[in-house]
């Protein structure tokens, strides 16, 4: 079984407007609800590959109570998510029709209390007992310490699970210094964590500050990755036009996989990318197409890198 | 006891970002819900002005139970909504805090079933029986018929109870037919009824259309009232600062409030713009404040309007 975390769980929302404009008033033309948080969203790309995987992190409120009964339809993740006194965070993304921009309005979250915290740490460390990975995912909500996902890295790493981070900020900076087997950045994470805007160079330095393995995403760029078995840039064989909505979880649900598989490194990128590309140019924000998967699967090109740092 | 009526009840939810810029992500640093829906904020007032009053209507899914859970908070209006299978709409108001400028996203609102409509109209009539006056406010959600609100007027006109309208578009115009006791149309609203943008001649051509008495808000310019006693402006004292969410539902309050007190016209209006007045200047959108009603009732000028119309 792999293992999401997501203590910052959302209700994710999205409405259709004709075109935001500030300060007007307008009439939403369609409500999508659906659970949403990076680690619910990795896990629910993971159980369409055929994973099984369970989610975990926190709930609660209504839009707790509604983001688990969307979880408990049809055959997705298992839910193992604990129960917390606040309210589970919303997330709006406001789509423009005229233009297909977006505009993202996220709430902070609930406060979660040390018992609370107390209660997920024991939940976490029997989840790990029957996990093959584990990936720890997104924003940290209040009242959790900084320091959390160091903390859940040096609990897996003991349990010999493991262990992905996906994540910015101070969380990341203190997680990575745990020594995580896998980090996933994009361009401004990296830069965040290491002071430096060169993809290779950063993605080098972040090896050094204790990430095993460093997947740095990159845009249209694809993926660069800096691994102890050697360094590849993997890339989509042609500029993607759509929603790039969940391109980074489906690349870490790739990640994940092909990790769990034992695949080759040059695989598992192949696969990242085809899967990112694949969100990118599905119809639904967040879902893949997977006729799309399996036709850029075998077309992405995967190079090694060779440089002078 | 006073009925208020919100077919389309909402949870109205205040987010607070430095500034909205449309195709950015926002952290939301501040999250307010409360009771929504035209009907619901009149009878948050009336009962702050020491009315009993109960409102009715529609609340269903996780929305509306927060909706009523509110509602049921402190001595507010008594809760007869119908339930219904759909979930109540939310609206949410984003606030930028560097400009105070606030964009609206209005949700449409649940589907009515016919049964459900059928439901409502028997609780109507019950609830009906024990009102002085009952007032009909705001949108109607989809499914419920647009020739509604004269059908609701009709039913309180026959048992005898005064009836107050506050809609718009088509549902206005329909209502209006129905000889309603009030109306209180802004100045948008009254063109989109009559065709003219000149307040006093659509104001008196609104009453030829069925309304027995029309009030029609001006924003800064008050109210002007075209009623079966004579016809009055009421400005207040000065230009207002603040917050203008609210003011056309506390107008309504005041009104209603003056009609079962039977309170002279000019005396009803006055109470009317200070407490619109008041809610202008209230820190909290929706709330009034208090001492600023009190202080404004006796400083509102209402002059007697003579035309040649």
């Amino acid at each position: 079984m792999i293992l999401t975390v997501t203590l910052n769980t959302a209700l994710d929302i999205t409405y259709r407007v004709p075109s935001l404009r500030p300060h007007a008033s307008h009439r939403v033309s369609e409500v999508v609800e659906r659970p949403g948080g990076k680690g619910v969203n990795v896990a629910r790309v993971l159980a369409a590959l055929g994973h099984e995987v369970t989610v975990t992190g926190f709930a609660g409120g209504p839009t707790g109570q509604v983001l688990r009964e969307r979880l408990a339809d049809g055959a997705g993740p298992v839910d193992a998510l604990v129960p917390v006194s606040g309210a589970t965070r919303r997330t709006i993304a406001v789509v423009s029709q005229l233009t297909g921009d977006t505009t993202q309005l996220n709430e902070p979250g609930p406060h979660i209390t040390p018992a609370e915290w107390a209660t997920f740490l024991g939940r976490y460390e029997e989840l790990l007992s029957g996990s093959s990975a584990v990936a720890l995912c997104g924003s940290l909500p209040p009242g959790v310490p900084v320091g959390a996902y160091a903390n859940l890295i040096r609990t897996a790493r003991s349990a010999g699970v493991p262990v992905l981070l996906d994540t910015s900020g101070e969380p990341l900076r203190r997680g990575v210094a745990a020594r995580p087997d896998i980090i996933k950045p994009n361009a401004d994470e990296l830069a965040e964590l290491t002071g430096s805007h060169e993809p290779l160079r950063a993605t080098q330095d972040a090896r050094r500050r204790g990430a095993h393995a460093v997947v740095a995403s990159l845009g249209a760029d694809g993926l660069l990755a800096v691994t102890p078995e050697g360094r590849w840039r993997a890339a989509p064989p042609a500029p993607l036009h759509g929603n790039p909505t969940g391109a980074g979880d489906s690349a870490v649900a790739a990640l994940l996989s092909g990790l769990i598989r034992q695949l080759p490194w040059p695989t598992r990128l192949a696969r990242a990318v085809a899967l990112s590309a694949a969100t990118v140019v599905a119809p639904a924000a967040g879902e893949f197409d997977r006729s799309a998967y399996e036709e850029l699967r075998g077309r992405v090109a995967v190079a090694s890198e060779v440089t002078a740092a």
